[in-house]
């Protein structure tokens, strides 16, 4: 099964000249979501992690299930202002607007092994946030993990020096 | 394993005065998080369905693990302007602000049985966007689902009519 084939590109998304890959049609198709699942799993197992942070809101969709497959704890990387407790906050540009995300000041253990999930590594800014907010509560950074790349950002670029699991690589 | 022990009540948030259910402990927890979906899903065997739909963000917790476990489509209901391809959408009055909401148009296939699934009923408004949205596509709702209901805002009451599984009740 080529889960490329589930993640088409919408053309002039969000704004003009810009390919957005639809996430969409993977959702609908059982066989190919599940089977996104069991790849990611078995991917992120060369990582040994405690927890799992997951990108408010699509990185949720995967991170999810694989903490109700693993067992493992899910730690929630939300937008500014959604989180209720005292939290860590990291600002990045993101590829449309500047964006603002937050981590539960008591998620992250000392020398937990934190493995970041989202949908899609784009500029890879989120996912570098992501790392300084698990690093700056103690933790260390398992891999980072993302169904796919968008290749022409060169996301990975911003990442330099931990794992990145991409299950359908720079598309 | 009382799973309300999981969801605790952070006074003040969003706003002065409000009692906001922090579901962070229940993701953090994961023998309390998986027994909350093995419950979701034995509750909502009850309603057959044919597809579940999630609401963005927090909903995508619940709705994700279960679509992998089910095998059944997902389907996001996300906030405006998040979805590419042309979508139905939903006005309504939140508890904070006016939201809209939205859902891919191909998405639901006449009269799929639609289960509706978010963290916590709150007012009902956005379950009841939710079932506009499935019915104005031409499907049926299965049932609304939800971790838990804030008892003082009484959303079940915006949903009469339709069965509604919540899985510790009214808090």
């Amino acid at each position: 099964m080529d889960l490329t084939d589930y993640v088409p590109i919408v053309s002039d998304f969000p704004e003009p000249g810009v390919g957005f890959r639809d996430i969409t049609p993977l959702l609908a198709a059982p066989q190919a979501f599940r089977a996104s699942i069991d790849r990611l799993e078995a991917a992120c197992a060369a990582h040994p992690y405690d927890a799992i942070a997951a990108f408010d809101a699509r990185g949720f969709l995967w991170a999810a299930p694989l903490a109700d497959r693993t067992a493992k704890p899910l730690i929630p990387i939300r937008k500014a202002g959604k989180l209720p407790r005292p939290a860590a906050v990291e600002a990045y540009r993101g590829e449309y607007a500047e964006v603002r995300v937050e981590m539960h000041a008591d998620a992250v253990a000392a020398e937990d092994r934190v493995l970041l999930v989202d949908d899609v590594i784009a500029t890879g800014e989120s996912m570098a946030a992501g790392i300084r907010l698990v690093e700056g509560l103690g933790g260390t950074v398992a891999a980072c993990a993302a169904l796919l790349e968008i290749g022409a950002l060169a996301g990975r670029d911003r990442l330099d020096g931990y794992p990145v699991v991409s299950l359908l690589g720079k598309l």
